[in-house]
């Protein structure tokens, strides 16, 4: 949707509700949840920020395995959970799939959910 | 194909990556993981979105079930997840429960989400 679309905002609200208001769309809705939902795991949303913090912004599965008791096969279940849901991309070098945050999804979700938001993405 | 072939990671990804970085915790992210899990589904979003945008910052059920085709037990479920997720608080007055999101909730996810983020909230 585009910004013009949406509906003016009152600047009166804003002392009483941060949250200034036009309730997100069911299109809306239905296309963030899914990113939460994918968000809404403690290993995800552990691999998300070891690969956010990796160095370069980019993270190959032999550096993230040994952050987490967990066989490769569960890691790559769930960085492929989060590259379904847009989070994240990869490409494979030689021997390694390399992962790196797409840029601007995280910075959305963020303003979802802002001291402007839950109005529009 | 060797890692020499490729290209090297262009330095300008540092623009698209703001996340600066010590890693979320085991235990941040095991608190934080749920939050996100509640808010991961269409009609929790929306609901979340339309207590934030009523009139006052809080809304009784009357206000909610009329933009959704579901059954007042299936919002009240819905509602009931994210009381209990902690996102939102409730009271009784008289014949209709009324709800409001519970201060900061979001701002600390937006935070955690947003360009100085996954880091620590």
């Amino acid at each position: 949707m585009s910004k013009q679309e949406l509906p003016l905002v009152d600047a009166g609200q804003a002392c009483c509700a941060p949250l200034v208001c036009a309730p997100l769309t069911e299109a809306e809705a239905g296309e963030l949840a899914p990113l939460f939902k994918a968000i809404g795991d403690p290993v995800r949303l552990r691999l998300l920020s070891l690969i956010a913090c990796h160095e370069g912004g980019e993270a190959c599965v032999c550096d993230l395995t040994d952050a987490f008791e967990l066989t490769p096969p569960t890691i790559s279940h769930h960085l492929k959970v989060l590259k379904q849901a847009g989070l994240i991309d990869s490409q494979r070098r030689g021997t390694w799939v390399y992962y790196w945050l797409n840029p601007g999804v995280l910075e959305r979700l963020s303003a979802v959910l802002g001291p402007r938001a839950l109005v529009s993405a």
